[in-house]
């Protein structure tokens, strides 16, 4: 995420047009309205359901052990996010995580506070094992994951995203995942290819559960995406950033922000994102 | 619910003047300011709390055995609601609704998922025996709690609410329930009549909980109506409705529209009400 | 909590300007980022974060025994809410409190609905002996938790705060707390002094959550107030309810209402905390 707000057009980087196939994302993600299952935490439950239902998804919060395998075996992906722990729904994460392994379903981790809370770090390497298809944390709490020192402060970091990438490679290569750093720039790196995305505001970090929202955007657009999961993760951090900055412009501060990034990713045109999106 | 947004007025039916009954109906709960208590999902604590409060109504959330009972027994009305299952709070649903039948509370069941989900589905015929006052659902839900096959996913129905008017009938003859099938029309039954509801509009499929509100609404008119529920279920489903028309009218989106409906049934006048309630 | 909208400065007080002395304990907040641990209710914790957020603080929300204590002896404050109880929640308050008290941190009470359902007023009262910093509740809880009939209905008070001035000054010289009452008008007393917050809006009582609210923002400044905690706490008192007085100026109900409230407490300027800070 950066707070820069102007909308010229990155040049297209490897041959590819990045913003014309984030527009091809998001238009996949309307069109299928994915079902996407979160085991999430108690602070965002409502506002990651709203923001998937904005970007055309189908949300599903199911975090007890009798259902949350059943729905991460049949839905289109799914979410786990560390943000709120409590023995119950531990269990209800094995339970998903190992669903959605064994039924092909892509889930994403979210590892919040990892590093600065030893119990919540030890779930999460565990469940490293039911190999999921992304992490996204911010720099600490993916230095942290990769077995380093992640200075975190709670949910908030105290790293910057480019100094972590290595760590992040590492993990990517280990995992198999896509990892996505995110912070001033977003780095989204499969160990092997690195993208850096350069959207969003610095708003974002006076809102709850910004993070965890861009993990449940990466979710619905892993739900439609082709074998290019780098991209996808790409695809989803441009989008959710480039709402924000278009939100910023009309805010009068950090709730009539959140309001308006809601509503902005709602109404997404294919103009709008070819002037906006920034990957390189 | 409808996407329609004209408020001509439609003629009184029956010799009864629905408007003006439920414009009756929003001065009781202003004046009284029932106790509705709510056993309900994760997702939509906060927006339900505030649509109550928007009401007129006072709102308490508690959902621990060893407080459920005692708050249904005292409470003006109670919601149960199914969107998220835990051994615990199922163990609360059963307290809470076992006191609200004994001690004459009416109470409200929303079936969230019921259908789409094995675990949840039998809770809620379970729930069935302690006599809910009302049942509110989507066609999918509504239908498989009256036995059929839903086709639900997730939240979201795929049936039109008209398709399971027969179901919905003799669901309410079946557990004495109204029973109120939510859709782009509204339909209200008790077995033998049926109300119409064409308020409401499409923004509330882009919302999360917005039928978990309408069934907290409900819960409130039914707090304070005399012997005709089938009429007060209308009712809250009418000014819910009506109030989303209102704020859609001014919306940029989903997260503004959703503060201009509260703002909206905050503030609703009787000549806002005389004007646009449509039921038949 | 007052509705006037007046902003015409109180003469100091006590040879102290409270005006200034509260934009300074908000600079304090500003720059000193203070992580607030809330073990709070299911109802506000996205709100919660939301206020900490746009204050300057950095909100964690753990409430799970295998982190509670962890994070509680390490944090600026600790908020414990009685608003959802659960056996798992207060085992992690009572391991919290501890944690607190033996570090060190200040921690901040809010009973609600203490008085109106007997099991949480038994657990108040014990949390009681982990010595909180603050305590604040309406008039009811605060009547209640000292030990009289409160009256409350629910989350609501019956009562007005000078009502029970006598049972709050007892509370905190029985506790060490300073106890803060809430109402149209707030009172904050250390047991020896007293003092009154004029500020706030009658629109906080049809939002859920500004007490919750008003309780975090407290720890927010306990975290970074000197010996004078008296003092701190009605900073906090006027800060939040200054910024909701702001807030009703340009609100159509109570959803845009607290919108502007969150807008409003995040651009606080030195100008209008001197012009509308109204304590005495």
């Amino acid at each position: 995420m950066t707070d820069t707000t102007t909308e010229a057009p990155a040049p297209p980087i490897d041959g590819r047009d990045h913003r014309r196939d984030a527009w091809a994302t998001l238009q996949a993600v309307r069109a299928g309205g994915p079902l996407v299952h979160n085991v999430t935490n108690l602070v965002v439950t409502n506002l990651t359901a709203n923001v998937l239902l904005a970007l055309g998804a189908s949300p599903a919060m199911v975090e007890n052990i009798e259902e949350a395998g059943e729905l991460a075996a049949v839905a289109g992906a799914l979410v786990i996010n560390l943000g709120s722990m409590s023995a119950a729904r531990t269990e209800a994460m094995r339970v998903a995580a190992l669903a959605a392994d064994r039924a092909g379903t892509p889930w994403v981790l979210d590892p919040v506070a990892v590093g600065a809370l030893s119990y919540r770090t030890g779930i999460a390497r565990e469940l490293l094992a039911h190999r999921p298809t992304a992490i996204r944390g911010n720099a600490s709490e993916i230095a942290s994951l990769a077995g380093g020192d992640g200075g975190g402060k709670g949910v908030d970091s105290t790293l910057d995203s480019a100094a972590v990438l290595d760590a992040a490679r590492q993990l990517a290569r280990d995992t198999g995942a896509v990892v996505a750093v995110t912070g001033k720039v977003d780095q989204v790196t499969d160990g092997d290819r690195t993208l850096a995305v350069e959207n969003g505001h610095v708003l974002q970090t006076r809102v709850t559960g910004m993070g965890c929202s861009a993990t449940a955007v990466i979710a619905a657009c892993l739900a439609v995406a082709g074998a290019d999961r780098l991209a996808a993760t790409a695809h989803a951090l441009a989008l959710f950033g480039f709402s924000a900055q278009r939100a910023a412009r009309g805010a009068d501060g950090p709730a009539s922000f959140q309001v308006g990034l809601i509503d902005s990713l709602y109404g997404l045109t294919e103009a709008q994102v070819l002037a906006g999106v920034r990957i390189r």
